[in-house]
């Protein structure tokens, strides 16, 4: 057998991360204030400190990783690119398979990428205080950790039902330091407003994001982090692709496409567009995002201006949406719940650059078990979606004979998803299609822009 | 700052595990039988395949570790070396902090190294099924990924009431396709005698231990395996100690003080052992052994014949012991409940080689909690154990001025004992010092010899 690892030395990280905004034939939409003209930098200063809106808005093509990230970086990257030739052999597919693997992050995904460097920036312009929201908790524990490192403070919005039912990842938090506040709270008028209407409201991911805003816009110390969706978050997460490709450089592979999994579009357009930057320059490859078929945003939305939130108190962006006020069905992974998606992934799609596709909740875990019976890791459900595109992949692949050479990006382990796992082996996980009525309905209660 | 870790490739894996019986300046005594003579191999051979019998009789000093075992270590392995800097920095102190970081295995600890080679050897013997038992599942998970790398099938008997209340370990076991029963169960005669005394029984380690040895001694494509104390699984566990000196080479550093968490033995054997080659050699360095003040089985017990397990099922070994009947207090660090040691882990306590010392559990969940938030990673409530030491050993150090070189062994990550860390945060943990009366009535109780 060849190594199974193809592993950097510190020293070899990339010194700066890729703007994929620097190769996009078509400069991106910007988003719009509710007079339908752009936002202005002052509002989004209210939430965001300088160094993070100049990241949001750059045109650079290379923007440098300041030393002090490289040196938390460092506490675990460069993660190792990884071939699976076990799970290949089980296949008894002729394509390859290589894994990215970000499970090895203190928090067990890709998110520490960028919540490190929020922190940072903010601790840089003197901030003293975060707040952000969270689901299920892996964003809130990245947030946490990173926040930590930089001796910022941290309030984390956690929504209610998921801070009663999912406590492990909230001691996650806390044994970093983290203040976790569930959510409704009575600490926001947005909180107030909703326990008044309903005392018994478990919360959302979209009224703890008015919590965790609100909070930032009210106070001068504090700023906002997010996790997803907007440029700069997808600009730091870019550090995941260029190590991969230094890695395959070492062992002289090129891949011929490229798996993650697309949600908000952080995680895959942390492994994809540093990838991108060959295509734009001519190379062959496939680009491909993996989305629930429960929301099938990519695949089936609309592209269209929408409101990040489901409270409709952001600027509206254009993007792949199915509307900001989706019921998201409650899946397993729950990164994958948003109702919409970044706006330079969903513009990279619009213009033919990637692919899309939609993959039912009970094949993605039941690719995440053979994948753990082969290779051993237990993947996050979010991972298991990119692991059942590649998994389809090779199969096509022992029909062809081609001997395709596939990557994706291992983002997270799944060690807090074990309830996840055993309602799949105990055969209660059910497929949920969102019904395209609903979708077309979404379209009418789109904003109007102009 | 320097590098954060030191690598090594998969070619520079060791290719032998290290013997620390042909160092041993005295032979270890044998394990006995009722009849108080050495207990022969067809006796052993009931419950163990030969490769693994022949291993933990072996006087060899190099023992050849099979390409097969490689490539599955090869998943996670070499494991990297970290220097502490970010710790060293929060206590400022002028010691120079290491850790062998064993949490990256598919398992999350350092286990797997010795089920890997049990599963393999096992399967080499002809050997279809194996049967263990787990407490809270460290063992259980690790054996559950060897086997299924290996195609061995794994019943693991798991201590009923742990079964019960921390179902996620007992997930990711069958999600490896291992066969978890709550013990005491009726599928053994040992469960059934326990069941009809009390149909409630929680269960406990000791009970779960003799349903798998039952089972085992029972049939004949079955065989038992076993997670720490015999000299076998010692052996094993030495591929973390040995890729550290190889670590520690190639940064010119070299430890002047090496600590591991000591409940069965195997954690500290695997870190500690290749380092006392060299003490055997007349290098200076002190090996440390630490345990909790709960369970103070080295610091406290009795140097005498005892049985391995509650029920004497098992033959006799002189080791420190509480007496087999000791009732473990239930600390949170349950890789560390254990009322004996390895016999080779003893009897180099006994002989002045190595040292050994208990700290109180508070206290480590103290140190966990200050090394996740310098560091970044949560360590298992077991590895705690070896931080606290640490962190006491460098706050010395700044006393004294002294630069001395630290090295610990994270043996895992605490991802499943976050409900630990939750009562350790509010206040709720408590600590247990084992009474000295009851260490003394253990004495009249440990089966007699000759």
């Amino acid at each position: 057998m060849a190594a199974h690892k193809v592993l950097l030395e510190e020293s070899e990280m990339p010194t700066h991360w890729y703007n994929v905004v620097a190769d996009m034939p078509n400069p991106p939409s910007p988003p719009l204030g509710p007079d339908g003209k752009p936002v202005g930098p002052e509002q989004m200063l209210q939430i965001f400190s300088m160094p993070i809106l100049e990241q949001e808005m750059s045109p650079e093509r290379w923007i440098p990783i300041p030393e002090p990230v490289r040196e938390i970086y460092a506490l675990w990257r460069p993660s190792p690119l990884c071939r699976a030739e076990r799970l290949e052999q089980a296949l008894g597919t002729p394509a390859k398979i290589y894994y990215k693997n970000e499970s090895v992050s203190p928090a067990g995904s890709h998110k520490p990428n960028s919540a490190v460097a929020q922190a940072y920036f903010n601790k840089q312009a003197g901030i003293k205080r975060m707040t952000t929201e969270t689901g299920a908790g892996q964003w809130g524990s990245a947030l946490a950790f990173a926040t930590q490192m930089f001796e910022v403070e941290l309030r984390i919005y956690m929504v209610k039902i998921s801070y009663e039912q999912k406590p492990f990842r909230r001691s996650m938090m806390q044994t970093w330091g983290a203040e976790v506040i569930a959510s409704p709270s009575n600490l926001t008028q947005a909180g107030r407003n909703a326990l008044e209407r309903d005392p018994g409201n478990p919360g959302s991911l979209g009224l703890a994001i008015s919590e965790a805003v609100e909070e930032a816009a009210g106070r001068e110390d504090t700023k906002y982090g997010l996790g997803s969706v907007l440029n700069h978050v997808l600009l730091h997460q870019t550090v995941i692709g260029l190590e991969a490709k230094k890695q395959f450089e070492k062992i002289n592979v090129y891949p011929d496409m490229v798996f993650a999994p697309c949600g908000g579009g952080s995680n895959f357009a942390g492994v994809a567009f540093p990838f991108f930057a060959d295509k734009a320059a001519g190379k062959k490859i496939r680009l491909v995002a993996v989305e629930p078929s429960s929301c099938p945003t990519l695949t089936k939305g609309h592209y269209a201006y929408d409101f990040g939130d489901e409270s409709g108190y952001t600027p509206i962006m254009l993007m792949y949406t199915l509307g900001h006020d989706f019921m998201p069905p409650s899946i397993h992974a729950g990164g994958l719940r948003y109702h919409g998606d970044s706006p330079l992934v969903s513009q990279l799609l619009k213009e033919g650059f990637i692919e899309a596709l939609a993959v039912p909740q009970v094949a993605t875990f039941a690719a995440g078990v053979q994948f753990a019976r082969a290779e051993g890791i237990i993947p996050a459900p979010e991972s298991n979606h990119a692991i059942r595109a590649v998994i389809d992949e090779a199969l096509n692949c022992k029909k062809t004979g081609e001997p395709k050479v596939l990557f994706f990006n291992l983002s997270g382990h799944g060690h807090f998803d074990m309830a996840s796992y055993d309602r799949y082996l105990a055969g209660k996980l059910e497929d949920y299609d969102y019904p395209e009525a609903e979708i077309k309905a979404a379209l009418e209660r789109l904003p109007k822009v102009g």
